[in-house]
């Protein structure tokens, strides 16, 4: 008998999961060539060839007791922790140490640890709609309780003034996801400062601490020149939750860090709470020839080229079929108006074509659908006359 | 401010982990050689050859989208399951397939996904002292309460009519672990089918399921050829928890499995809640690399002799200062008896000869220290001298 927490999570396991091993099996069935399969963000860009070149490095060239062995910080290897602060202070003009990170098993890994280390029973967490929905399940792990700001399906950009109403004495963290899965837009500086504001009220007000938990898989992925801001520089309360798995198309090898700036309240007891739950949660540390690997790749820059290309050519190309759609500014996603009520009929609907799409409930934006264009270009190209086809049943 | 639940946590951070940090700043102020660190269980041993060359065979001959990317199933790779559950059949005529195998992230992933997934808030889950001490962690993160069985210390096997009468309606499972963390004894198969008896009676009498949790991370390491049962074959609702940290010698990768036979009660359920909790636990899936790897490297035998010579060496060289001690048959520890009632007081003793131990009450089982012998031929011989002069303290 398993575990009632587990009963729902289990019956309602994953949209984006199952769609994932339904791709698969369609693509057993009628070749992957004849799949368009948009439903997960599993990076289609090789990892850089400096991957592969530094991983055969450190192989040949370190003491396999230290590479393969338990890092003496559960928080990670020292050099890893300070070279990956270094390279945070060189890009973005802040003051971080090796004390300030703490490495962890992918961005994922990282947010059940500082949720772990902050949430009590009943503490609330604020997400915007849509959001990545597994930010649910993190919360309820920790017995937490999720708060939706309604999406600005106009924007899709925070509605400000509901959340600083759903602001609550029990609002214990708020995570934002810029460049966001799954819209693709990006903040502005003056929407972050707008929210800092508000934050900071809500803080004085309460007497609490509010912790703004910056999920930032996507940093990288930016069109078009936009600058993705970085949060600790607008509210101190902030957490940076980071990922290689789409800057260096790692996402299986589960590797990311945390950011714990000195300026954090409780800093010392967070970083050390973080380094407890990174131990009692299983994690133990992130993968250690992982940890070394990213620190000797951390000047290698993701290929915008070819996702940009995908942007450009999917989006176009679903805007002639008469879909609608906000054009991203960041991360491989397009959010597409369905164009039925039912954006699970349009996704059953898609299915019929060889479409794969998660629908935007899965994000709490129903109505919507999530295509991830981080495919091969034949893909993106091949698929425009299916999606034509598909629209002829709506427009 | 931090979560109520990881204040405690944090105060009594793992008291083997704070030795170890202890032992990297001794030795970096006398020097490594005048540092006799037993406290972690990081073997010295290195990583086998073959996984050097499996590595490097991998990044240079694989797709690295597949082998970095996410697998299909948060499960693992579908071929890396079926070679596991081969090499598993092989070894202990089992007929498991790649359904009953979830890759991951080593032993404490693996026993945390499992306990997420059958733990309610208030069932127990028993263990029996001297204990891995990180299960009260792993039991808390899900509101299990740990239920202890006293150490028998004449042998260090089983309490088995305490046992039978500490189960109750609430008891949802039973971790053993053998060869054992910390006193390196094996549990012998008369003791295997006893417990399994009792469980059985315990069953049907309450109506209920008791889930055996085997954790065995140290199957391989076993001395004088002594058979460590596999315990499916002995009970019908055992779920095994494996890790390659200690067989080959990769700690820091974490990567290991979960077996869960078809035999166990809503195994099917329970194998989709494993699948589920691997993901929404942030482990997503196991290391990538470093499943390809262990498939390629199922026939790797673990060096036992380096760890048998290190064994015999102390386990003599202690009984000739006049320390008591069970000689273990498996894993890389001894489990001594304090010269005085209180442990840490012999812990502080023996750090001013610049040896570290773990109290045995991080083991559920005061009285006694941990020697963690995975360490270098040299530490061992070397500290022999220091064991002596330490002994004239007492004896």
């Amino acid at each position: 008998m398993i575990a009632e927490k587990m009963k729902n999570m289990v019956a309602n396991s994953s949209a984006i999961r199952a769609m994932f091993e339904e791709g698969n099996r369609m693509a057993k069935l009628y070749g992957a060539e004849n799949v368009y399969d948009f439903s997960l963000g599993n990076p289609n860009v090789p990892a850089p060839e400096a991957v592969k070149n530094a991983i055969v490095e450190l192989v040949n060239d370190s003491d396999p007791v230290v590479l393969h062995g338990y890092t003496n910080s559960n928080s990670g290897y020292a050099d890893v922790r300070e070279a990956v602060a270094e390279s945070i202070n060189e890009r973005f003009d802040t003051t971080f140490t090796g004390e300030n990170i703490i490495m962890t098993v992918g961005a994922a890994g990282g947010l059940n640890v500082i949720l772990k280390s902050l949430i009590n029973p009943g503490d609330e967490v604020i997400v915007f709609a849509p959001y990545f929905g597994e930010y649910r399940s993190y919360t309820n792990n920790y017995d937490g309780v999720l708060v939706e700001i309604s999406p600005d399906t106009e924007t899709f950009q925070p509605k400000l003034a509901e959340f600083e109403q759903k602001i609550t004495p029990k609002t214990k963290a708020v995570i934002v996801n810029t460049p966001n899965n799954p819209t693709g837009v990006v903040y502005s500086e003056e929407t972050i400062k707008e929210m800092a504001a508000i934050m900071e009220r809500k803080q004085k007000e309460y007497g609490t601490d509010i912790y703004l938990i910056s999920d930032e898989p996507y940093r990288e992925l930016v069109y078009d020149g936009v600058a993705v801001p970085y949060l600790t520089k607008y509210y101190a309360n902030t957490i940076v939750g980071y990922s290689y798995s789409k800057s260096l198309s790692l996402p299986g090898e589960r590797i990311g860090y945390l950011v714990i700036p000195d300026e954090v309240t409780d800093s010392e007891d967070l970083r050390s709470a973080a380094n407890v739950a990174t131990r009692i949660l299983g994690f133990v540390n992130a993968p250690t020839l992982q940890q070394k690997l990213v620190a000797k790749c951390l000047h290698e820059k993701t290929d915008i080229g070819f996702y940009d290309r995908n942007r450009e050519t999917l989006y176009n190309g679903l805007k002639e079929c008469g879909f609608a759609c906000i054009k991203p500014e960041g991360a491989f996603y397009l959010f597409v108006k369905s164009p039925v009520e039912d954006e699970k009929q349009f996704c059953a609907d898609g299915k019929e074509f060889h479409i794969l799409m998660v629908p935007g409930s899965s994000f709490g934006c129903p109505g919507y659908v999530r295509l991830a264009y981080c495919v091969s270009y034949e893909t993106i190209v091949n698929s425009l006359p299916k999606f034509r086809e598909l629209a002829k049943k709506y427009f």
